[in-house]
């Protein structure tokens, strides 16, 4: 088999604005799906567009770091530790991020970018130690998933009662579905 | 330095139930804290108590499967895929298991088990691919960090009001704290 | 490809105790071959029986570590350690374990568990850091292999008449062969 | 150890375009060295500035695979493959980025970015597989190390008279240290 | 901290020929603990002397491969497969090999390597994939250790009596300390 | 599928004495390509060659740390270090080799062997971490690659004139190709 620069490359316009979903967010991710050549190489990359006001929402990767560049606008991020014991004990961690400023998400931890701007849209880069690293976004996962899980589960899980979590879900499906 | 076998060794008292927490669960994790000699041996071991309607509420682990069997009693478990393409996008996977079954939870997915009988508790036995794997309890880490993530932040990702998030968070606090 | 719960499930009735072969065990492996699930994820578990005064004799992981917890009765367990150094070379750790203690045997190191009641069984379950650990019996291996090793190899290796190792592995031939 | 925001954050600054050097480049890479936080965990990023027909010149990441995301400008971009059997033996793979194209060049492979505008720079981001990657500039490394590397070494490495090698020495040496 | 070409390099003198142990060998290893620039790079060398009718005996490396390359004379090499499902189930797999032939013991099995010839010493050199790949040889650890394994558990092992563990224990131990 | 020994083993003849080329030296790899029970195992094996004033021209392993142990003659070996940070930024470090002496080029880093001695030719034994570790040839990948690299963009890596660029080519591929 005779490999080819085209195995290596993607036209992936990642330059180009994209138009935002629901919460206000895009990511566009160049990973082994797009370009073959990364098989086995441990890394891909993602555009990510915020509309004012915009997130993209608390998720993780379950076999990826992230290390994200602002590249336009402000964002307010943020990632929580684990079950940890104190001091470090579910402790939610931010930092307002400008133009040109770096951060790191540890492989695993669920995390947010938040573009506090009611104006102008913010972008940013985020690269992720994975050729495959997956995606959970937490309230699609737990109020959307397919079918749903069951309300007695989540209304334990949450502390309150069913019909609130029949609520949620119901609320987060219509936003989704229609 | 002389290596002693009391390096590989934990008197864990596995065999003993456990007092359960709100939710109805206990985790007696041992990992490398526990047992020095785990040290970049890439395992850990559990013993998960549930009480009657008891759950091990969705959480995820950041650097382990998990393969979990059961000792007593029957579960509910199940875990979503992640944000792919369908036909598996957050698809929710589950089984009810019985004395003797072995599920397995992959890496970083969101997963629980819940007890579904209202008379009697369950054991299990859950191994994971980590001497350190960590754990994330969902709802500990979206409604119940400290502090407390922005309800701005989570009124979008959940799709509703702040004061939802609000009463939701406060009511967590508050189940958790007193 | 559609996944499925039952790829991630095996029915494995560990908590049945099963007939224990002529040295007074019985391992029943959960790994890659039963649960298709498991490929890559680097675990696998499994459940061990004990006959009174049987054993799960001398044998090595080539691709595991192994934390044992017990479920009934009494093991008496060790491994020997590499021909390292002094004061570690090939020192033998040993511990008598009860019911719901924890050990640890390191991958690759030659380890065994040994039921010194006379009267009771013993049972305990066994996880492993590989979804696919091989298992090594050193008996079988040394004089079980089909063909024979050469009792040239053998006698000078052990250290005694190559008659002696012709009669040891005639013994053990016959002794798991009829 | 109280775990801190600021340990995965940098002001790095990489919207700022940098003055770039003799052969027309700039790489600021945000490593282990800068975000403490990254350790361990398998990646970092870097912005590269090119002046008008500037070049980041052929150069190897001994521990990264690198993925090029091209934000302003053209870059004229390729890796030479390995020693292999034909027909993929020393093949010269090359490609015309434009804005927004990804680029991926595998791990130790020999690469180099060049601008191929006379007028305008070019500004490209570069995330590397590896907290720690490494980079090695072809020509530093071969005619520009300190001490040199022996003429008779490269004489017959680069099939020239050793009076080639040594002229191409000092040359190298004076564009490098005045 | 400056580097230095020492931290990379041994005077072992692999090419002198060593005295040889009572079972006709001797292995000198060039490690992590002799060249302290392996750290971290997973593999190390070694040369093998072999008396006239000596042997490296039946042993296993819990860290590492090992290729083999006859240097000079014959040896006869052998390994045994693992406990898996028929028609691999320890099967002894050997081969004689001559000056300059390669062969390959895989992780964690049992294997050796024997001179046939009753006149000539061999030599070999053996590479193996870690910095630090232990050793266990298996007479050593199963009636060799410190202190000895109970003879009940050996006994059952290799399926014979009680006395005749004692007495190849005791003969080991005095071929060995004496 | 049943496993043999041939697929554990290679008549490489690493004793013989190889044709050098015309830099005087002839790499002979036994890698998974010639063994095929090397896969996943992470090591391969090279005799490697010298003529008189012979040698292995600067080159990567992009995969692969080497172990080279001198079994004939004398070489001069050496390879820089990276971009780093003074004091070591692209140092040359070198060491003359005698017989039976070892030396470590770690993964990635420029090294070659150069044989000083005018009457006399050399031999190694090289052990590399991989099972393909891949070899990049410097003046090959820079000069002799198919098709060419741009004189632009050697020309100012270099530090010279295009026209000088254009004739170190053309020399370069006359002599490889003629």
């Amino acid at each position: 088999m005779k490999v080819n620069a085209d195995d290596f490359f993607k036209a992936a316009a990642l330059d180009k604005p994209r138009v935002t979903n629901k919460v206000g967010s895009n990511v566009t991710l160049i990973n082994v799906m797009q370009i073959a050549g990364l098989n086995t190489l441990g890394i891909s990359i993602a555009r990510i567009d915020y509309a004012p006001l915009g997130q993209n929402p608390p998720h993780t990767h379950p076999r990826a770091t992230e290390i994200l560049t602002v590249l336009e606008g402000t964002l307010y991020v943020g990632f929580v530790t684990s079950n940890q014991p104190a001091p470090n004990r579910n402790k939610f961690l931010s930092k307002v991020l400008n133009k040109g400023d770096v951060f790191v998400f540890p492989v695993g931890l669920i995390h947010f970018q938040f573009n506090p701007n009611p104006h102008k849209p913010a972008v940013a880069i985020a690269a992720l130690s994975s050729q495959n690293p997956g995606a959970i976004t937490i309230a699609n996962a737990v109020f959307g998933s397919d079918p749903q899980i069951s309300d007695d589960v989540l209304a334990k899980a949450f502390q309150v009662e069913k019909n609130t979590i029949d609520w949620l879900q119901a609320q987060f499906w219509e936003n989704n579905h229609n």
